[in-house]
């Protein structure tokens, strides 16, 4: 009776879809890759999502079908498609979010501003790339980078060999950024799209550290062209759900998009607390083709700051007290995984009016739970 | 490794702690009395909760237990409490809550402002304090009352003649009221205490219909008159968890006690999306005695308007369409319940600056759900 939301994959994705699924009154279903994962309260089975039959059964009873990450084969998403299994975003669209390559070649059929680019397969290749671009680049994986894996600036064609074996690399140009900014949107099958603020994200060690919602000193201009980037390229690839668009913000003033992410996306997290209709939520709403919430801000600043790592000397949970007690008004978000260093286990937002206290609030939360 | 709270009773007030718990990494438990109700994605087993021998099998390697009612009975609670169980809140404090004649007894004690009342055990008694309440009173059981039932207005003891077979009775004077009240406060079995701001709660057919938060009009004198009631009465009976104390304001503006209840309740719905932090986030931490959240409203107003019955020719997804696109920013909540006459199903909560057009926003959302 209820409709009856399946997820494939059982990280904090799709964790935090469990809360305003359950709040709207929608039945979350997890199909997670072990016992134990971040979703395991909504797993209702687990496998590889690699096998046809494994994502096939899974997908038997629920309304539609969504993601925690990107990494479904196109064959079984195509698979599924031929079965009749609403599956958003579609296998067309998330090719986009699966393959760095094929991504920058739409953008490029799209004329959305990308950093200078070329497909390489070779050191020779690579070595021409760098001659044309200063003697540096930043070298990438086409296929299952994440959290910086899978990216080097490099000077010499040597420092990526191991690579070459995999095959086809993306070479781009070393952008001279100011500072990288993301760009939310959503859009359901049938059209309609909402697009949030665009945020500051700062990574570190090629981590998302923080995100600071909207981003400072952020112009009309600024935020118009952010919007209609994401918007251009949300209907441009049919993407359905939420889709990040990561943004470099030039020294010279231009907005270049470094990749997309066709799910809910770190540089999101801080709207759980501080927009009307957080990310997770309005993933939900946008796949089941359901009208989409307000994305606009609750407060004029949120600060999302994650929890990397976590205590070496113990659980999160003992951490608590500590910071329960020293920030009242701090959310505090983790996703039930063990602390290991550079984990991404959990995160804080704060939300106020005040861009520095709200800024100090959400660094100190987050401190008490360093190592 | 994550706290473990074990919930007894699988209603929507159980539903309804699960999205915090996760969100702060808590893990829920819950003791079903059926399959398939409303907090049934965290139903770990299914069982009678007046027998002892269920309860304490799912009160092992739980770090506290707590109730979505106050049904549970006393002997039952305090063998869990002799075992050793963290029962929160605990027995000592829920007889208030279960028995309307134990918590009278127990307010006049305090010094607590509440209505005339007396025990009365049959018909001669009932008709002396008619005589002296100008020939009407209201009649409750003391124990099982619940949305109205259990509560007569009577001027003749014909009325209630069926109620004393049951034995003793509560009769109360009809208070002359101008509006009801509910004042919340958290409080931690270490003591910490937090008030939420008093809010106005309207009563339809004896069932709660909407809450206004805070209440308008209302006074610094009444607000503080009503936090300390609240602060009393949870320290007075040592409350641990969340105290929702039911006021009446008179027509010469004085505050009565009319019923208490301990554990999250209707008057507190609007915090989910209302307050910084919500009744049900505000219980799962009081509960296992992590420092308590700031209960002030993120915004001036707050409305929550309950759904009450549901479509009679359909499901509440079905209004889910209409609803979301009419009204972006309200927040809507459904329990999972199939719609009945008279049954709370849902709520819908609305915030925002200007309680006019607040109060209008949630009614005009809870009105897709009418029959
Ligand atoms: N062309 C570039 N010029 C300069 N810096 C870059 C470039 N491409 C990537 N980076 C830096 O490396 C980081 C990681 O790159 P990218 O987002 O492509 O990798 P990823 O592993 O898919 O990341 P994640 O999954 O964490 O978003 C970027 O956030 C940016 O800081
Ligand atoms: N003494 C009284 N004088 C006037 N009205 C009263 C009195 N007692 C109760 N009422 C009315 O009846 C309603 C229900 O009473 P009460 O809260 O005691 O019953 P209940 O069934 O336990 O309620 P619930 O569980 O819905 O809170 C009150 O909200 C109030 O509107
Ligand atoms: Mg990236
Ligand atoms: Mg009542």
């Amino acid at each position: 009776m209820a409709l009856t939301l399946g997820i494939v994959g059982g990280g904090q994705l799709a964790r935090m879809m469990i809360a305003p699924a359950v709040e709207l009154g929608v039945d979350v279903r997890v199909l997670a890759e072990e016992p134990g994962m971040a979703a395991a309260l909504a797993a209702t089975a687990t496998g590889d999502y690699r096998d046809l039959e494994t994502v096939r059964a899974f997908a038997r009873g629920v309304d539609v079908l969504t993601f925690d990450h990107e990494h479904v084969p196109q064959e079984v998403l195509r698979a599924l498609v031929a079965d009749g299994v609403r599956v958003h975003p579609g296998p067309d669209a998330l090719q986009f979010a699966q393959d760095k390559l094929l991504m920058r070649a739409r953008l490029a059929g799209l004329g959305m501003p990308q950093p200078e680019w070329a497909r390489v397969t070779d050191a020779a290749g690579l070595q021409s790339f760098l001659d044309e671009h200063g003697g540096r680049a930043v070298v990438k994986t086409p296929r299952g980078g994440y959290d910086g894996k899978g990216v080097r600036v490099v000077a010499d064609p040597e420092e990526v060999a191991d690579w070459f074996d995999g095959g086809e690399l993306l070479a781009e140009e070393l952008v001279d950024f100011t500072r990288e900014l993301a760009q939310q949107v959503a859009r359901r099958p049938s059209g309609q799209l909402v697009a949030y603020p665009v945020v500051e994200t700062v990574q570190r060690d090629g981590v998302c550290a923080e995100v600071i919602a909207p981003a400072p000193h952020g112009s009309t201009r600024l935020t118009e062209v952010a919007a209609s980037i994401g918007t251009a390229i949300a209907e441009g690839l049919g993407v359905t759900g939420m889709l990040a668009v990561e943004l470099f913000q030039t020294t010279d003033d231009r907005l270049l998009v470094n990749e997309l992410a066709m799910r809910p996306h770190n540089s999101g997290h801080w709207g759980q607390d501080g927009a009307v209709t957080g990310q997770f939520e309005q993933h939900v709403r946008a796949v089941l083709d359901l009208p989409l919430g307000d994305p606009a801000p609750r407060q004029p600043w949120s600060v999302m700051v994650n929890i990397l790592g976590g205590p070496a000397d113990g659980t999160l949970e003992s951490r608590f007290p500590a910071v329960l007690e020293a920030h009242p008004a701090v959310k505090v978000h983790t996703y039930g995984k063990a602390p290991r260093p550079g984990r991404k286990v959990g995160h804080v937002n704060a939300v106020g009016d005040d861009l520095d206290a709200v800024v100090y609030e959400a660094r100190a939360a987050a401190a008490f739970f360093a190592d």
